[in-house]
């Protein structure tokens, strides 16, 4: 099936239609960079999102949980980098609640109309002078083109900003899906969806088309195993990941919903647009030099598969010989062996891209050398079949480089 | 209470009587290093034992495992180091028995009185050659006090050997406990103990007291949770790890059993040099600057006091953290609340040694340069405390540094 989408040149969260953002300096961030961007809507906007499984969850995602249970549409979103209001306590409840007002107040939208995020330091509380004056300079900096300011605003160890939109049509008309994010760090996510029963990553995706509240969650549900939650950097799930989808309906196409003949093809996109931004951030994850697609099958179920593909990813072992080009197989088949998941020793089988590296749960034969070569690369595949089941996951994730330990030992000095 | 025993000065695992041992070059490092280690007992000695709980344990693992389901006394055990013989299939499975018969014939001794430990690579076959020449430079360096030598020779990136020995009176008689240990790198041993239902690293622990096969297991799996079962480094169980006591009876006291009135003092002088020697280990893991004492309480129950303290202790963001004195607790919150255990966030309290840091779940207000001198040390204990029950668990870990990476990304080549 070709992709029945086209992605839109240096697309971002402002292309498509009815969207407009910023990004601006409060004066969160010592390094004086951009800090506080602002997404606003020209028209309510149905949202649906997945947030932090995490038990310490930040105060501005216990706010937009809670704003968002009430299902009512959105107008804006208020996201501030360099703080990240977690274990804040009542008053951090009450910091995130301020910022909402303050957006609303000065964008003179009604109560209960903006969403807020905030990434950074865990344990300090939100300037709010600082934000008080953010909102006015992002009042007045909103513009059509500013999805990429507000993505390089939400930046905190990223090294570049992430942005993406792509256009297909429904009923005819042309439809965009935007989006940003940023990771780079404490990038695990395991989020639970909203309104099903339940990263610091921040997504958001937004879209001119008309989509029912309970169809855009349902796609947000279903890009999230193929996307945030298949990722991980450094196996630490953020106490403030928020992925928020928002469709603001100025496409005035019918309401899509699962039985729109197009649902299919904005699926399709929706999840293309959350993966590639997921994939961006593993990229540009912290210290990372290597980016590694790990498919574990044959696991006796997908669940097993996953646990197994985590265990791998986050191994420290497995990470440093990536970093350091070392074929060594036997540290991957290690972090599988203590992963806790069925499998069968003598029918594991691993493969380095094209190259068979194990066979019968042992070495292939294949001389060291070119073992190598198959991962001395910017980008490769590894698979593990398991010999034991029907069950696959794939997970995305990294190698673990000195400036891994030197950005994250120096964070906060 | 007192403890009724006396460490033993420069003691080692041939400080008991009736214990000779060796460590000897085979080849098998390139560095040229003493890589064969023999240990031998003049009678045979009772044994107990706990083993890796990895799918993919080791050919000698698998070995002994069998071995000592037979229940009979051993008479020494043969160590190599350079090579894990682990995901080697058929072949190493006949290379293990081969190992232990190569040594049953060099020291004329019965078939099933050698047990065999490899650590060193995964999935390369064992050199049978060098193993036969090294069993009989060993037997021929056989020597009362060549525990030190042994403990050299079972070191893979460990930077020191680790030994002890204690003294204690048993029916009014001097009995010892010996042992050594290695380390240094995928230490996060998990061992099953045998005989119950079912890490590399190494230990091995040695009495001239008579003891009863049933207490001498029952003191090992007793001292596990105390010792090398709660200990961490890189959070890479491995394929090899292993723990065994032997006990040879040279001492002559009345068979130590449960009901023994010095049992007590039996245990828990086994159970000092267990501890002693896995924080040791921790003390020399790869890479390692800080030794952290990581107490988690006001758990539900015990599993999960664990459960958080390993989310903790194997946070790379925790342990890089440490790395750089760096107080920020936010990331130990975080990982105790994706650990997936209940907890009362209002209600967590955390102290670095005798400061505090977190009271009800937010900064304590003790200024930022203190709560960094608290941690700026070689070793330091962190008390976690979630405020949901009465469950804890002490974990033993260290940070992550960038030698670790280092040590980790140039192992192989």
């Amino acid at each position: 099936m070709n992709p029945s989408f086209l992605v839109v040149a240096d697309g971002h969260c402002t292309s498509p239609a009815g969207w407009r953002a910023a990004g601006v300096v409060c004066g969160l961030k010592r390094s004086g960079a951009e800090d506080l961007a602002l997404l606003l809507s020209d028209h309510p906007a149905v949202a649906a999102a997945a947030f932090t499984a995490n038990a310490f969850a930040a105060a501005p995602v216990q706010y937009d949980r809670d704003l968002l249970a009430a299902g009512r549409p959105v107008r804006a979103v208020l996201v501030n980098s360099g703080c990240a209001n977690a274990c804040t306590g009542p008053k951090g409840l009450e910091d995130a609640r301020a910022m909402a007002r303050l957006a609303e107040q000065t964008l003179g939208l009604d109560e209960g109309e903006v969403l807020i995020s905030s990434t950074g330091r865990i344990g300090v509380h939100l300037p709010m002078e600082k934000i008080q004056r953010g909102v006015e300079l992002a009042k007045a900096a909103l513009a059509p083109d500013g999805g990429a300011a507000a993505a390089r605003a939400i930046m905190t160890t990223d090294t570049r900003p992430k942005n993406l939109a792509v256009s297909l049509i429904v009923d005819g008309r042309e439809v965009r899906i935007g989006g940003m994010t940023k990771g780079a760090g404490m990038i695990a996510p395991r989020m639970k969806p909203l309104r099903e029963p339940q990263a610091t990553m921040l997504a958001y995706l937004t879209t001119d088309a008309v989509v029912t509240p309970d169809f855009l969650q349902l796609c947000l549900n279903r890009s999230l195993d193929a996307s945030f939650n298949r990722i991980t950097v450094d196996g630490d799930t953020s106490t403030n990941d928020t992925f928020l989808a928002l469709a603001n309906g100025a496409a005035g196409n019918r309401p899509l919903d699962a039985r729109h003949p197009d649902a299919a093809a904005f699926q399709a996109a929706f999840t293309f647009v959350a993966g590639r931004l997921a994939r961006e951030m593993v990229l540009d994850g912290e210290g990372v030099t290597r980016f590694v697609e790990l498919v574990v099958s044959g696991a006796k179920d997908d669940a097993e598969a996953r646990k197994c593909a985590e265990s791998i990813a986050n191994s420290l072992l497995v990470k440093t010989a990536w970093f350091g080009a070392d074929p060594n197989w036997g540290r991957i088949l290690c972090a599988a062996g203590y992963s806790g998941v069925a499998l069968n020793p003598d029918q594991v089988a691993l493969d380095y891209g094209d190259t068979p590296i194990v066979r019968h749960g042992q070495d292939s034969g294949v001389p060291e050398a070119e073992q190598a070569e198959a991962i001395r690369k910017r980008e490769f595949q590894i698979r593990l079949d398991l010999g034991a089941g029907p069950g696959a996951f794939t997970i995305w994730t990294c190698d673990l480089s000195y400036d891994y330990v030197k950005i994250n030992a120096d964070y906060h000095t």
